[in-house]
């Protein structure tokens, strides 16, 4: 699909959009560039402007393939760069990844984007509301606007993350190791790793950038990169972080379940001394009425005037002198 | 075995095999390329090929030995690059690495290969159809397509990983933790080492050929080899992602195995109680009962009229009394 | 706001304070320079230094808004350089990181302050007092010694940590492996990991600084910048060997644990038998009694003389005989 | 001890033994060169050989002290290079290394061994035999030989491991976790340990000779040394590899572990509900029938027709009654 | 505290203590050196040195306070050198780290040391024995002795080291499992992150020296250098590679006890069917009995001539069944 195809002069848009087959000829002969603008474009499509605009065949392929590296590759005049912006999903804590693809060439830039980021779509209203006066001009603007609002894009996710450990850290250490946390955090790290795919290899094309080496971008916008560079540099730091705190939380929440687990052997041991005692307790009325509960003809005892009294006072004192000893050793 | 010997010239191949000791004189009069290749071939069998065209000692012997790493070699005009297409086995959750040697001269292909890999199949029979004008020349032609091809394998093998990790996943936080994940996911992390020993050698190769500073190979492909680079490094990325997923997922299978057993061990607990509770309540009657089944002669209680009932209040007063106690407790 | 203005020249302070709009004219005529300290200022207060001094409109927006790495940039004759002190609060065992962004010129310092950091104060104080002559001269002096205080901060949290670290061990040593230092180790683990961040990333700008390479810093400088460098070094050094530790205090705690574990399984299992053991030797009497409690008419052990003397010295016997038998096995 | 010290001149060696005074001045008006082997020298004996080839002092230290790490070390014109073979002992399971030390001259070759490697004796037999034109003359011959078969002899060890490693994997995941594999796993991880320590540090003086840049060293054996260095670091690959794959296989014999005993209490709970609900079904007759045991003058039931019978028949009803209700609840 | 102060000519030691104000003239006039140790100096006493031979006030600072990284630094023609000596307390499983900092100039040396290390001792020993000759000259010969003595006790404390990881190894396995290794392991850990950090900075400062590129170092002890250089890496290699083991030995000590706790688990539940079974089996007596123990008026089988026999025979079959049944299933 074709999104919008817009001249830009001085850092303004001519009103209107410019036919797509007129767009490399208004290109060259305005003083300013051309933006175009392709969302999930076919082969086809695509086809049309890279004949136009001389676009290298390989990039195009990456470009409406997209599942690239964020990279920054120069092919002649040509500078061809694949960002992935990110956003997450907090209900579901989830990186959404998506991915931009940039040609740039002196007098215009082609834009390609899969997923539904809305950085293009900020980039494009900056430059068309013209309000502030951008601090670099020409396509190189377009690029800058993009990677700032990527990095920038990328520290939101970073503190939208910080949030979540947060909250599985109260959860691991606020319940009672009883609960099952190996999930959550297993799938935020997954979602990190992610993450981190996407950002990372984002380092050399910025430092490149940031270095003003690149042909066909601006070299007055080398500071602007370096900022940019040294945000993505901290989104980096970040990423890394939060990777190393999910793996020691879980660490954590292992030596925790662990802690539980003997606690409740130990009280599960208590249990079972007190049990036992009271039901050695128990066996000794039982027991010893069993002896007197028999019917032997000849036994002494059943004859004695306080027999009964004798056994009932010598059970008695046998379950309090049991009780007694189970009390020192603090089985009871 | 020796596979098949063509001679190709402008891109196209000309029809029929050419005999093997006219396969150097023909690279050397036709303004093509001859391309030999070789399947598991003997010592002796490579001898010949290797005479004619002067291959280096050294590498026809690693190209028959095989299990080498991926690689890149320049000895004078000769070029020798191995590379390790995989395929992955679904079925079995196994990486099935076979062995690609190519011998690059300016006129001529030497391929060696070992294992049932189709990327040299693959490749010839693009050529040889000559349907799409390929985009580089020459021997380079061979060795572009099939580096690119191994390297498309490379990612299918790493999305075929994916959909089984992701297996793994629902099978560890699925279940209830009673199941034994180890064996699957070690397994799997093996076959990713493997795998690991197949890709990442094969980065620092395709860097110098994307450099084009290597002899022999048409500059021309240096952008194409970038493309094959990048594509190799993304693999590189998954695969290492990969590695690091499996890791994490063993340790959250640990949790979840701890976890479990706690709540196991808690469940143990309760029934334990709840047991000795009832226990505890049975022997009440045993107990008393025990004393006024004695037979001594002077039991008072024995004569008084509502004895029996009487003791048969206490015991169900007791009783009673013991379920409440266990009820408050939670023992019950 | 705006904390301070003053116009140092040979290293002692001119009386009083400088008004902000004459600051800029100040440090011109003025042999000496004109340091302007301002604490958290809105983007309005800082804008009128900025455009008196010409600092970099990046860099004046980085340090607004503050949470950035320890970094140095060089914009023409600015230099750019933030620092992060560090303040570790014993009680609740938290790293605070505060943060100070400096803009170095020929003859001016404007130095920004986010948190309650002391760094910025106590320079000030050594300058203002004038007592000890100062190493280095201007501007130089004052990103000297914040860095150096800075970095002396890392050293004395270093001290600490390693103390509550001391204190962790012998919590997890000295205890008996049922108590749990799992959150303990692992919030101090996650404040290291803070610490790093702030840490780590200011080697590179002090390399840079004890190399002498950057401009508007006084190149003699340069062994007082090596010197704060290679202390950078040794507390980047500990925080590592920090980190490792607490991992490591984490898994001896966890192996701990499961030694504790097993203890109390092996007890639990002792007593196990031991009750059981017991009991078994109860139900001796008990099963014997019961049977001659039958009230069979035809039972002619009743009608024995000593039947009942024999069955109690059989019941006796028995009882000893189990006794000796649970004995000699380890039960009792 | 001094093993032999033979001249070769073209490959082929001079029937008989050189006496050790005559060596270095046969090895001058030779148009080859002089080989010196030492087996464990004493520092008088090497001091001897030292003095008359000019081998540099802190050389010969090393070389008699041994325990040196693999090096390559260049004197002067003197190459002093540090070999580690490896063999790896299957049935104990232990990695036993010995230590071989060179000294390169223009025209003489001095080894030193240290423990029972055959790798020198087989070097001297290929080229006494003289049957094979070796590749490369003079002193190179000697070290690139040497190289290549210590390499050798890390594939052929590597090989084995890799089959005490399956061993391992069939031990653990065949068996049913209650088998005690750490022991063996931990003690082949410190051989491979003491393997690497024996292989990593070769690389760098390999891909130094591979370089061509060592003198002494003839320039065209650079390919053979290229080819040991790609094998050494097939080897390296198959070190680590082996290293991670030990640590995997305990992590996930800890898994199995772990489910194992989860298992063992889940049958342990059963059985313990099974053990106690067969208790409760017996307590029921003895209680009952405990209560009509008493010798109660007064108590109705005793003297009815069929109490005896509705006793039972309360007591069959009661414990079917339970039965069914454990049953149900899954506790028999 | 000033130990010594003494004139070295010739590798020889002049007679008697030099005046400290006359030292900085003796190195002057003398063709030697003047070597003047210091031992915990207050910052007077080191003053006066510092003064007279114009040592780098900032290296003289470092020297005072002490723990400082091992390093090297050139402050023009004086070089600054750390060293950090580790002796290993072998009852106490203890890395105790001193220091030694070191000033040389051309004609003096200036070393300073902290702790109870014995290497400069035994250096001024050798230099004041004049028996050997030294195999450098001047100031040189005391850096290069001094880091030789401290690495060779490097490989010592190594040494010792390897034995107690022994011990610990046939502690861990030898055992049965229930004894608490982990504070042991933990705590020679935590020694050699220590010895470590005392080990590893010392790398570059040595390679510096074996490159030979330092002032006022004697260029021809590089080759000596490159020895100390050698042996340190080894030592790292050693340290490197104890962590890794003693990591390992924790891990293999973790799974052990978790085969030992399944390993009861599976006696415990083993002896609590056998309870169990004999604890059914005197069950059944006892309730049999008890219904006949009941004192109903009609109970047939009380007058039945064989009625007692019966029952006896009932319930000895029924407890010899029960038993049958129970060996049958394995609980008995």
């Amino acid at each position: 699909m074709i999104g919008d195809c817009g001249v830009y002069v001085d850092g303004r848009r001519r009103p209107g959009r410019v036919p797509l087959d007129q767009a490399a000829e208004a290109a060259r002969t305005a003083s300013g560039f051309v933006w175009i603008g392709l969302q999930q474009p076919t082969s086809e499509e695509i086809a049309v402007v890279a004949e136009e605009f001389g676009l290298p065949a390989l990039a195009v392929e990456d470009a409406v393939k997209a599942h690239q590296r964020p990279k920054l590759e120069v092919y002649g005049s040509v500078v061809f760069m694949v960002l992935k912006p990110v956003r997450y999903v907090d209900h579901e804590e989830v990186i959404d990844v998506s991915e931009i693809a940039l040609f740039l060439g002196r007098d215009f830039v082609v834009t390609v984007r899969h997923g539904d980021s809305d950085v293009l779509g900020r980039v494009r209203a900056e430059l068309d509301s013209g309000d502030s006066k951008p601090v670099v001009d020409g396509p190189t603007a377009v690029v800058y606007r993009a990677a700032d609002l990527v990095v920038d894009g990328y520290e939101e996710a970073i503190v939208s993350i910080t949030e979540d450990i947060d909250e599985i850290e109260s959860q691991v250490f606020g319940g009672d190791g009883g609960e099952d946390h190996a999930e959550r955090i297993y799938k935020l790290k997954r979602e990190v790793a992610e993450f981190r795919r996407a950002v990372l290899p984002l380092n050399a094309p910025l430092r490149q950038l940031a270095e003003g080496s690149i042909p066909v971008v601006d070299k007055a916008a080398a500071p602007y990169f370096r900022d940019v560079h040294d945000h993505a540099l901290r989104a980096s730091d970040g990423i890394e972080g939060h990777d190393r705190l999910l793996s020691d939380v879980l660490q954590a929440d292992l030596a925790r379940v662990g802690v539980r687990h003997s606690k409740i052997a130990v009280r599960q041991n208590a249990d079972m001394r007190r049990i036992s005692a009271w039901a050695a307790i128990a066996l000794v009325p039982t027991a010893i009425a069993g002896i007197y509960g028999m019917n032997f003809e000849y036994m002494p005892e059943l004859t004695w005037r306080f027999g009964y009294f004798a056994v009932v006072g010598v059970v008695v004192s046998l379950c309090a002198g049991l009780y007694w000893l189970f009390r020192r050793s603090g089985w009871l």
